[in-house]
C-alpha cells in the first residue's frame, strides 16, 4: 500500500447518471475505512478550478445510495480545456493536500483526467458513470441498468395506449453514438423494430418489417430509435415517411429525453457503484494510477485509462438477431 | 328495479385512460351479480357499428383490474357521426338483444351517447374516463389520479438531473383545454412555475418568476406547461424566449406525451372505477337513463348526461395561490 | 391577520407517513411567504421538551416534497404526558419566541396539543398525518393515499405468484382500529374477501366465500385482513382454520408491516400536504387556534381539534357492498 | 440442425419468478421463427402427466414480456417423482408428437428433467428460472435481478420510517440455502449488517457491529437476513436477543415473503429471458440435449444439466468485504 496517499478528491463530471451517489458514498467510506481523508469536489473539473471543495466523512454520505443525480453536482468545464485552467486546478489540489483523484464520469471526463495526469503526474482513477454504456473496459457503466428499466417502464405505459388504439409508436431513446440502450430496452419492451447508430437497417427494411408486423396480426407496434440511428432521418421525418408509405399506420412519436438520466438507481447499479468505488480507492492505495475500474466477465478489473478512452465499446451483435426472432 | 334491462353493452371510447379496465370489470361483474347479461363492444362506437361484440361473464375480466389501457380497445368513430352509422349500430344492438349501454369515455363519447339516445331512446349511462379531469359533474375522472402520479414520478427523475446540473426544465404535460394535470402535478412535483390554459400569466411574469427563483438560491427549476397554455408560444419557442432574456439559464425541454395515458392504475382509480361501474349498472336497473355517474364531494352521484357535456369543469383557483406560496 | 404571530414552530409526531415532508415544506414556505419565522422542532414533543430546535427558511426544505418519512424525525414522548414535561416544553417555546405550533400527526398527537393548549393557552393547529385515515374531520389523512398504492402494488406482485400456483394468500395490512386501508386496498387489489375491524363477517361467511370463489372458477384468491379485524383469530390461526376446513386450499401468509409507512408520496398526498400546510399557517395568522385542517367534500376545512379527537372516522359502508359485487 | 425436432414442449416448474413469461415468449417465437411447432404444457410436470397441453403460436405470447408469474402456471408434482407418473407423461408427449422439452425452473425441476431424460432418452434443455440465483452454470437466474430491485425498493420505504424514528429493522429476505439476495440487496439497500447461510458471523459480531453503528452516529439501522442464515435463531428470537443485549435499540421485524417472487420483470431479466429462450430452442435444433443455458462471463453458454444440478453456486466473497467497507 502506498504511503503517499493521505487524501483523495472525488468528483462527478459530464452527464449525471443514477448510481453516481452510490459511487461517491463508496469512495468516501472506503477512504474512511482505510483511514485516509476524502474531499468532495463540486461541479466536476470546474469546481476543481474554482476550489469548490468540501471535506467528507462517512456520515456525509448517509442516505444517498438510493438517490439519483449527484450530490457533488456535475458540469462541463471549458476552463479545464485550457492550460491555465488545469494549472489553477492543480494549485488548488496541492493547497488542499489532495494526493489523488477519483473521477466519476464518461469518456470526456476521463480524457480530462488523462491530460491532467500527463501534465502534472497526478494520480487519477476513473469510474465509468454514464447511462449510455459506451465505455470500453466495462460491460456495464453506472446508470445504464437503471436507464434500461426507466425506458421499459415508460414503453410499457405507451404499449397500454398503443394497444388500446392499434397504433404505431416511435420512441426515441438516448444514444447518440451507441445503441446499447435502444437495443436492450427495445428487446425488453418487446419492440417490433430497433434502430441504432451501429447498423443501417435501411428504410426499406423498416417498412418491410412494419408490413410484416401488421400482417402477422399484431394490433400495435413499437419502434425504438436511438438518437443517433443511421437511418438518416429524424424521428418526425421518419414518422412522415412511414405514414406516406404505410397509410394503414397512425404513427405517434415519443421522445423520452432527460428522464432517462434520473431516478432511483437499480440494485444492480448500487452494488456495482459500491464495488467500483471501493476498488478505485484501493487501487490508488496500491500506488497505481491512470486506470479505469470496471466490471468485465463478472469480475472487477482495471483497464488503463488511455485504453478506456481510445477503445470502442461494442454492442452485442447477437442481440440484433435475438430481437429479430422474439419480435416475430 | 326495471324489468326491462336483461342485457347491457359496455364500451370504451376516445382516448384510453388507466382505470378503464377496472370499470369494465365492475360493469361486467355487477351485471353478473344482478343476473343480467353483459356484452363487451370492441373499439367503441365503431365496433358497435361493425357488430364487434363479445359475451362477457365474471371470469372474462379476471386479472385486469391492474392493467392500463382497455381490453375492449378504443377508437374514434367517424361513421358514428353519421345517421347511417348510428342506424346500423342500433340495428346491431337490437339484433343482439342489448337493452342498454354503458359508455366509458370523455365528453366526445358522451355526446355520441346523447345523440344516440335522442334518436333511438336507447338507455345510456356514462362513466367519465379520461386523464384530463375535464368533465363536469365529477371531481375525479378515471385515470386522472394515475396520470398525476406518472407525471410527478417522471419529473422527480428530471429533477435529479436538473439539480445535478443547475438547469431549468420546461416539462410539457397533457391538457389542451384543462390545466388540472399541470396544476396538480406541478404542485406535486414542486414546480417553480405552472402554465395552464385557464390563466394567462404572461411572459413577463414568467421571466420575473424565474429571476426570483435564481435570486432565492434555487439551484434548478422546473416549469410545468399544459399543452394548451395561454402564453401563446409553443414550448420550444418559450425556451428560446427565456434563453434570450435570461442568458443565465440553460433550458431543456421534455414533452411527456402518451406515456401519461398508460400504466397500472393507482388504487384510487381502481376503487373509483369499481364504484362507478357498479353504480352505472344499478342506475340502469333502476330504470334511469342519460346520466353520468361521478364522484362529487366524497359521494357517488348522478349528473344528467346533457349537463355533464355542456358544463365546464373548473380548476381550483385556490391551487394557483398554493402553488405560488409553496414554490417561494 | 393577527399581529401576534411572528414565529411558528412545526413538528411531526407519532407514526410517520408519506407527505409529512411535503407538509413541513408548505408550513415553512407559507411562513416565509407571509414574512414570519419558522422553527423546526425535532422528534415531536420530546424535542420540544429537550429544546431540539432549528431555524428553517424556504431553502431548508428544498427537494423534500418527494421524500418519505419526516426530516424533523418523529417520536412518542412519555415525558410530554407529564405536567413537568409540558412545562419544560412551554418554557423552551417562550425562550425561543415561538408563538404558535403546527402539529403534524394523528389522534395521539392532537390530544397532546389540546392538553398543551388548555394548560398554556398556546395556539395550536393540527395537520392530519397518518396512513390509517382514521381521523374525524378529513376524508383523507396525509400518507393514506400513498399507503393504498403501496399495498396494491405489493398485492399485485403477490397475485402474480398466487395465480401461477393457484394459491390462497392472506395479506395482513395496517389498521388496528380502522379498516380504511384494508377495504380500499382490498377493492383496488381485487381481493376476494376483506376483513376489517368495523365488521365481524364471521368465520362461516369467510369459508363460504372461499368455497364460492373456488366454485366460480377462480384460480387464486387474495384475502386482505386489517390488523385489528374482528374475526378473533390472528392471521396464522386463521390460516390453520381455513386449511382445516377447506383442505383444497394451500394458504400463504404475508404481513406487509412497516413498508406501508414509507415511500415516495403520491401526487395526491403531496398536493394535499401543500394545501393543508398553507392553510395551517394562514389559520394561525388569522388569529385562530385549536383547529385541525382537513379535506372534506372536496374543500379544505377547519374542524375544532377537540371534535377531531373525539369524533370517529367512519368507513364507507357502500364499499363493503361494492367489494362483494366486484369480487363475484 | 437436427431434422428430428418438429415440435417442442415448454413448461415452467417450481417456484415462479419474474422473467418466466418472457422466456416462454422467446421459446414460442424462436420455434415460430424456425418453423417448428410449440406446445405449452400447463402446471409443470403435473400438467405433463395430465395432458394439460395447448398449442402456441407467435400471437399466443403477445403482451406477456412484462408480466410477472407464468401464464403456463407452475406446480410441484409428486406424481412425477414416481415411475408411473413419468411413464404417463412420456406417453402424453408421444401422443402429441412432442419431440423435445424446454424446462424453465430451478434445481428440482432440472433434476426431474434429468431423470426423465435418462429413462426415456427424451431431449431436454433447462432455462434457470428462480429468484434465488442458486444455480451453477449461470451468473444470473431469471427473476433474480427483479427480486433484488423489489427488495431494495421495499427496504428504501422501510428506511424512511426507520430513519424518522431512529429505529433498527431486521428485514428477512428469501434464500434458504443461498445468500445472493441478502448480500446484494443488503449492499444495495445500504444495510448495516447482512446475515447469510454461507457464513456464520456469530451473535457477538452482530452485537458489536450494531454497537459500532450507533457509536458512529447512525440514526437508524437495517439488518438484512436471509431465511437460512447460519446464526441459529429465527428473526424474532434474534430481535429478542438484540433487545436484551442492546437495550438502546428498538427493533422492528419485517418478513418480505412472497412479494419477492412477483412483479414486472426488470429489463435485465427480460433481455436475459429472451436470449436464453432463443438459445434453448436453437440448442435443441442443433441436436443437443441435457444442457442448461445460462449467462456466464457476459456470454450465453451451455452447461451440462447434470453439472448444473450437482454444482454449487457460490456467493462472491468479495461482496462481504465490500459490504463491511461501505456500511462503515
Amino acid at each position: 500500500m502506498s504511503l503517499n496517499i493521505k487524501k483523495i478528491g472525488v468528483l462527478t463530471s459530464g452527464g449525471d447518471s443514477p448510481g453516481m451517489n452510490a459511487a461517491i458514498r463508496a469512495v468516501v467510506r472506503a477512504s474512511a475505512f482505510h483511514n485516509i481523508e476524502c474531499i468532495g469536489i463540486y461541479r466536476g473539473y470546474q469546481g476543481m478550478i474554482e476550489g469548490d471543495f468540501k471535506e467528507m466523512n462517512a456520515r456525509s454520505v448517509n442516505n444517498i445510495i438510493n438517490k439519483g443525480g449527484t450530490i457533488l453536482k456535475s458540469a462541463r468545464s471549458k476552463d479545464f480545456m485550457t492550460k491555465e485552467g488545469r494549472k489553477q486546478a492543480h494549485k488548488n489540489l496541492l493547497e488542499n493536500n489532495i494526493d489523488a483523484l477519483v473521477v466519476i464520469g464518461g469518456n470526456g471526463s476521463f480524457t480530462g483526467g488523462l491530460i491532467f495526469n500527463e501534465e502534472y503526474d497526478f494520480p487519477v482513477i476513473g469510474i465509468p458513470g454514464t447511462i449510455d454504456n459506451d465505455i470500453y473496459g466495462t460491460s456495464f457503466t453506472l446508470g445504464y441498468d437503471t436507464a434500461l428499466n426507466t425506458v421499459v417502464e415508460v414503453i410499457d405505459k405507451i404499449r397500454d395506449t398503443a394497444s388500446s388504439h392499434n397504433r404505431l409508436f416511435f420512441v426515441e431513446v438516448m444514444g447518440r453514438d451507441a445503441g446499447h440502450i435502444a437495443l436492450n430496452a427495445g428487446i425488453g419492451a418487446g419492440a417490433e423494430e430497433i434502430l441504432i447508430p451501429e447498423e443501417d437497417m435501411g428504410l426499406d427494411r423498416l417498412l418491410d418489417s412494419l408490413r410484416k408486423s401488421k400482417a402477422s396480426g399484431k394490433s400495435s407496434s413499437i419502434v425504438v430509435i436511438a438518437e443517433g440511428d443511421k437511418i438518416g432521418k429524424n424521428v418526425f421525418e421518419l414518422k412522415d415517411y412511414v405514414e406516406e408509405n404505410l397509410p394503414e399506420y397512425d404513427v405517434r412519436v415519443s421522445i423520452l429525453g432527460h428522464m432517462q438520466r434520473g431516478g432511483t438507481p437499480s440494485c444492480f447499479d448500487r452494488v456495482l457503484a459500491s464495488r467500483l468505488g471501493v476498488k478505485a480507492v484501493e487501487t490508488l492505495l496500491e500506488g497505481k494510477s491512470n486506470y479505469m475500474v470496471g466490471l468485465l466477465k463478472d469480475e472487477i478489473v482495471l483497464t488503463p485509462l488511455e485504453q478506456a478512452v481510445k477503445g470502442k465499446s461494442q454492442i452485442e451483435k447477437e442481440l440484433i438477431r435475438v430481437s429479430d426472432i422474439v419480435s416475430i
